[in-house]
């Protein structure tokens, strides 16, 4: 209710500040006697870690992540899993002059008075870093997922500012900072970066998610649809501002004709819908399209008020992502995951049922 | 949790299918001591009502409302408010032939593999008719938001098919069936729908919301953030694939020094934000942009399955929307009531507090 | 939230008033599949309905339920359950001089303080009349739980007043107005409400409820815990002032080495915990007694104050349950029902897991 | 719904198991501004602190609590509150041979057939361990409640076993380790349980606890009844086995003209319903009793079976408590403060109200 716990059935609820002593969070409801190690998650938290390319904030925090309960001799018991980052290259000197001013663009305005009281230092509850949690919280669902259905989630950037990224292979997302799927184009993104570290500015960007072997069935009819909880998710990520599924905006001009994916007894023929008739999950690959906004803390200066009201200029120095959607992708595919598992958990229960009479339809088996 | 219930303090409830006797709802939270008669919903449920204008379905239902509970001496007493609309012209024969197949695009594939059973009459629990209860619903929200704080929530539509629509002037809007904000491209709307309809075809649409007077403070940090919330309400309407706040995907392609919404002790200077910072509200109008997907149920006869499994043909007769956008937008404004409804009661309870000692800053009042 | 909505994945709403149009709820989250008439649910609602003895209120109310949604072709198809009874034999004349009253005991002075208004007719929704709602949701729920696992729950009066009541076989409860599972002793009873009324006065009981045939490892660690949900539920039934799970009280003063069951390989010698241990079902019979306080509204005057808080002298007419634990036996039932279907499905998530690879122990088979 | 979340709006989710790393919570919604240091959380787990006396588990921990978000300068910033305790003095060892068979009245059943799979030492997360961060995150409600309402919240143990303990002076109640109200009877309690302790044996207890001061109008009408929470909370607490609310199980031989609570404009003559009517606090004493089981780890042997099913003898060594309401009262403080505080900010959602026009009434003020 106070907005800091993800999903209903595979729970997570995070805690922390950028400067505080910690981060971390707790995993609850998640089943028993999955596997589970330390280092399944840091492997996902190494990937969205800060300080690792010269485009991103050059913090150095290893986010060495502890297992405080809910495994025991290296299964989940069902317990609840709790999670603990120590926060270590804290230096909150760089954000002396924030304290009292509000940035352009930035939730120190909007805390401020909500709250009437606010931790300003790096961006406090708001700061990107509070997506290593998230992202920690993922790596348990995304292992559960993976050996309960074969789900796999991965993603990209498919623009940086103004320059489309093509999709050319998998194997290129790994091998550079900006998850891009093209290798000939990564020269182009990092001069582009270095122009605007120059300029003391920020961009947007674009990424893009899929999940491949959803069961089918996850969702609900009318208001926790899959793609609503998947937009909630994706929508509640720092600096996104647009969200779409299968198709998405390109819809508005579709007919229905071409839009809706047609069916033969091998499978669709097509994913306009991005993997969710009617709220429910078809069983294609769920496709998510996410936009996000450029980092609102910037070296140019810029109008802005104090606390008391009064105009003044901002210009922010410190650490700080030109880019946040440089490291959005394994952030997005967290989301993702958690809207999976808790779905996949929520169907359980939603067909604990009396056996239907009805004959089996092609396609995967809808009795997971 | 079975997905069939929206919202957290304000919260709606709905039941019914397309064909059974009756749709409803039950408001729960709406706080006492509003004045509220069956006439205050029936203005909106008229709005969204079909079957008034040759564009939409033909389905002729007075859509009355009958308040059942929750209103003494013609004011809300706290307690739940039960919402009773009794389907009248359901004529399930139409629906015949689809009991047996699935319509591309359409949610009859994924609830049948979700519950093994469905009711087909009218689509069932999945047809457009299951959001006159929302927006009997959010008639109650809107009264009491306009009254508690003069928000007012309006909308349009943008975009038919291929076609921009300009906006002209909000009084246009409530003057042809399109609530297009244009009057000179009303007759080119009318055209296009003829064509489509000639052509046993469907498409798609977009639709703007905005909501002004909203408080400041509105939202939460991490996950329940406010555009999250909204992007979850938007993504649930029947057919919407995408959602947008502020200045959405196009922020991708824009910097910081362009998109960060400067401040003067007057007040905002732009809203690319949309009227959200940080998950929370600004106090500015809250922006939000949808996509539509055109209507899966078409006369054009399309590749599909039976229940078995089998290949077969599908095309749909019946009556129904040949763009869904069309009626969207009543829609589109009771969600983003609701979840401002929702959220102005969560604010309460979160701001229950010991009093802080700080300075108010100019701006709208942030203790409501 | 707002107190009107009872469970988390079988899901009952309920609204109404005493002498509003009607009463009723929407069940959601019941499974798919299941056989399900009206007839089910009227059969429960006849055993709690006013009117049928001279003991109770006098109120003549057919209670006759129906189904507006959810059920197709005789079957539940996984949507909401939507159930409507209208109120009948309303007569609000009766209760006039209590809308500007407080009756000592009765709601109508906190639903005062609480919301600043109130429906009096009736004691409007704190009338033990929206018990019928629960009942009828509660139907649904042991019919799936019959069906599912087999498990049953029954109910009777152990104390009237002052009376105990001796159990001597099952079949005599249904066979007298009180519940109670002893003939001999209902002329004691009839004679001692006849005293009772002629007084003017009430007086409070004692019921107890078991559940057989429930499935092992149904509940929650911590916080829901089956015992912990099962005390909300009954506590939350109108004038219920105390709950004991097994031996209750009388554990105080037991030792470890009485009260804790024993083990033997054909299953537990004893039953002190009823039926729950760690706040998980253990397989053996849940059981439960609930003390219910005397009904507030009695013809005796009593010292008061009206709503402007002047001193004034309060006696109650019209038609009024002498001792609303009478007919508190089905309640109670349909109460653990709904606790028992809840927790359930809730099992079913929380089991959704990888295998564990353990030997399996004698008794019920925990793997449902 | 995993049940390790308590309360809706001020929520506390717990984790951690006897033996493991550490134990803690996350507190939630606790409104922004409250002066909050580890010392006010410290003294509230020192009360419940385990090796204080010979009469409980001689296990040593100093259960030092550490803040690792939520607080800035000194004040809550309505962010979570993360609590962290460091496990110390965990000796495995002791557990050995609880692992493969089960303790009869104990957890160790129903967990292994739940989840397959359970932490053995020291009874995993069922152990009464876990109940610090209860008593820590309630430690944050009760100085809000103190500062907000003034609310004041105290208990006592007022039976041991067969011997019943007379209220004396609240004086009493710190200066001895049972939390007895009478400082004569300290040494008969002493005698008793060196007796008990000798014989090998565990026994039961009675808790009262009384909170003052609480805000008229907090509750809700039909299922979250303030005293349906307050049972659910008690009855959470491990081994309790029976709630009473104001007069309990006496009210069944009570008459409505005896236990109906008579008003003058004064306030209240008698306090039977014990500050609860119709769910909703009256203003008066919350006043509530719940029963304790003897601890089920005890020395004497016992009939019970093993992992396989086969019978076997069981006793258990190790550390435990043999009367584990000696350590209660704190708990049980800490439920009452928990549910108040949660209530108390629903109650702010709740009256988030256009204003009602009514005349007010003597007595506290309903409009917090």
């Amino acid at each position: 209710m106070s907005g800091n716990t993800f999903g209903h059935l595979f729970r997570v609820t995070t805690f922390g500040e950028s400067h505080g002593p910690a981060i971390g969070c707790i995993v609850d409801g998640c089943p028993p006697g999955l596997a589970l190690a330390e280092s399944d998650i840091q492997v996902e938290l190494d990937r969205r870690r800060p300080g690792t390319s010269r485009h991103v904030t050059q913090r150095q925090e290893p986010d060495q992540v502890e297992i405080l309960s809910g495994v025991y001799q290296g299964r989940t018991t069902g317990t609840p899993i709790s999670l603990l980052i120590r926060n270590q290259d804290a230096r909150s000197k760089d954000y002396g002059n924030i304290a009292q001013t509000f940035r352009p663009g930035h939730a120190d305005y909007t805390y401020w008075h909500k709250y009437g009281i606010r931790d300003p230092r790096g961006g406090g509850r708001s700061s990107a870093r509070l997506t290593a949690p998230v992202v920690a919280a993922a790596a348990i669902a995304r292992k559960w997922l993976a050996e309960r259905y074969g789900t796999t989630i991965r993603g990209w950037m498919s623009q940086l500012g103004p320059i489309a990224i093509p999709f050319t292979d998998w194997k290129h997302v790994a091998e550079n900072p900006f998850f891009a799927p093209d290798a000939d184009i990564v020269p182009r993104l990092e001069q582009y970066m270095d122009e605007l570290r120059r300029d003391g500015d920020s961009v947007g960007a674009r990424i893009e998610v899929v999940a491949e072997n959803v069961p089918v069935g996850l969702g609900a009819p009318l208001f926790d649809k899959l793609d609503a909880d998947i937009a909630y998710a994706m929508m509640g990520i720092n600096a996104v501002k647009g969200v779409e599924i299968g198709a998405g905006f390109a819809s508005v001009a579709q007919r229905g004709s071409e839009h809706g994916d047609e069916l033969t007894s091998e499978g669709f023929l097509s994913n306009h819908a991005g993997g969710v008739l009617g709220g429910i999950s078809t069983g294609q690959p769920i496709r998510v399209s996410i936009a996000i906004k450029p980092t609102s803390s910037i070296r140019t200066p810029r109008q802005s008020i104090d606390v008391e009201g009064r105009s003044t200029q901002v210009e922010t120095f410190g650490r700080h992502d030109p880019c946040v959607g440089i490291r959005a992708t394994p952030i997005a595919e967290a989301m993702l995951a958690l809207v999976l598992a808790d779905h996949a958990l929520r169907d359980r229960a939603q067909n604990a049922g009396v056996t239907v009479p009805t004959p089996r339809i092609a396609g995967p088996d809808p009795r997971r």
